[in-house]
């Protein structure tokens, strides 16, 4: 589980899984297009060409493959995931007013509230257009109930963020909804075009749950350890932005009344000051809260990767246990 | 059709179809709930119980019921399609900064633009349980391709509101995307499920595509001739906020070069100043554009009830062509 990972198994999963990949990415220019509305590809162009890891679309492209599917119904899939995705990046640059989104300036910086809202609605209704193409009823039914985990999960986050009631059981529900639901739909509807056994097709939801729960976990240990040049993001900025996440919900959880007043202040009524995320990580180190977190990532790639053993041991499989390494390598 | 209404047609059909609206409401209370975001029932209460007319869903069910359908998917359907409009209005709040929708506060004021994004996604994934739950292809296409219209619609108007170059053609597709797919998908879909002829299914559409844009074009029409205590709206909103709309786009088309300069200062630019809402209803007042206006919305609106012509001759039937009278009966 701590072993050192060598190469990127993204980068291998790209290299794998080339050709498809490139029909996904003309599928993509191809749908994002519109005859009518010319700003609609100016704002997304912005954001699906801006060399994201399409992670997402590889997963369903895998899983698919893992499953011996041979159509070409899994190119539809992985560009509506990504749309989903994407979609859902421009809604969330537009409530967040957070500054920069790999690396670059977000789209509601580069244009309008407006157009991230309603840009954002065309990526939906292109990715519904998409799947319903597949004329899998099973597959719908898998992407709608994934739609309402994830929409339900920004609202849940919206309000249980700042909220020192905030447990981790909420904190995994907001996760599901930020992360998981949409790589563990990513990897099930895979199995399901592939026709994949119930078993199989459960044990790739359970892959994908597991794996976008650990990337997820990852993500915000990492808002505290990591550095601005490897993340793209400043250490604290979720502190800054008033954010519970694992690291400072496991230190509430055992604070003193006077730890827990400073977390009151800082969270829940936003009064900061200078010193103040010195504070914090002092707390998060005297209950070591850094590395049960890491523990509790590092525990969620091996289920991952559990998950993976009812299915065909191939090169694929091989790449899919690399990537639940590789998503806890990076924690340190 | 210039006979006077003298019932609401809306209202005998919300009587006639009570017991379904009823089982409406119940659905849509039910499945707006969530046990873990209590900020959703908050958001949408609000919306969901303001007392519109629910034109939408009674759509739905008529045109099944017109169809002879014995079913209950007509229920699922109806709530779907009131979910898509409310979460249309929830998005079209955050980007239009409008100030009344329904005589009430708009949601953005109550609530903040994270709310609305975030709560209008949620309802948009409601809806699409909604209707994964007939299990029918085909209402699925309808309903993905409506949503592609209306986001492109959205996008559409965006960026042709204060653009001189819109000419009647992308006036009128934006009023498809703004108003008329909807309600020319809520009756197809009603068809659909009733297992209609495709004649009739098609003559669904063609209705409620007509009766959406005659209601459309009335309602801007109405923005220069109604008055505020029956729109809830004040004259000459659009102008104010720089939407060109077919009186205007119909004056302008007949602009000298003179007129042309002060369409492009007050639309174009936004430079408005005192007296030019005056100046542009006197413009208007000289191409009489709100007559040709109200003309175009009578001819749309012998449309719909022309397409219902290969429908069976019962009492919904009829109420569907006062329907079609009505939008346009407060118009003079």
């Amino acid at each position: 589980m701590d072993q050192v990972v060598t190469q990127k198994p993204h980068e291998l999963l790209a290299e794998t899984l080339s050709t498809k990949m490139a029909a996904v990415n003309t599928l993509i220019q191809t749908r994002m297009a519109s005859e009518h509305a010319p700003r609609i590809p100016e704002v997304t162009a912005h954001l699906v060409n801006a060399g994201g890891k399409r992670l997402r679309p590889m997963l369903t492209l895998a899983a698919a493959k893992l499953c011996g599917y041979a159509g070409e119904d899994d190119v539809k899939l992985a560009a509506t995931v990504e749309f989903i995705h994407t979609a859902t990046l421009l809604h969330d640059d537009v409530v967040d007013e957070s500054g920069q989104r790999r690396g670059r300036p977000t789209a509601n910086l580069l244009w309008d509230n407006k157009s991230s809202v309603l840009v954002g609605d065309y990526l939906f209704s292109r990715s519904f257009q998409l799947m319903v193409e597949t004329g899998s009823l099973q597959v719908l039914d898998i992407l709608a109930n994934a739609s309402a985990t994830i929409a339900e999960g920004e609202v849940l986050q919206m309000t249980a963020a700042s909220d020192l009631k905030t447990d981790e059981s909420i904190y995994l529900q907001v996760v599901r909804g930020k992360t998981a639901a949409l790589f563990s739909a990513a990897t099930q509807v895979g199995g399901v075009i592939a026709e994949a056994s119930d078993t199989q097709v459960q044990a790739l939801y359970d892959y994908g749950d597991a794996l976008g729960i650990a990337f997820q976990i990852a993500d915000d240990l990492l808002d505290y350890q990591g550095d601005a040049k490897t993340t793209g993001k400043n250490v604290g900025d979720d502190f800054r932005e008033r954010k519970l996440t694992l690291p400072v919900i496991k230190a509430v959880a055992q604070a003193t009344d006077e730890e827990r007043a400073f977390w009151t202040r800082t969270i829940e009524k936003g009064r900061q000051e200078d010193g103040d995320l010195e504070q914090a990580l002092a707390l998060m180190a005297k209950y070591q809260t850094l590395e049960a977190t890491r523990a509790d990532a590092l525990v969620w790639a091996a289920k991952a990767k559990d998950a993976l053993n009812v299915l065909p041991e191939t090169a694929i499989r091989t790449m899919l246990v690399d990537l639940a390494d590789y998503v806890v390598a990076r924690l340190h």
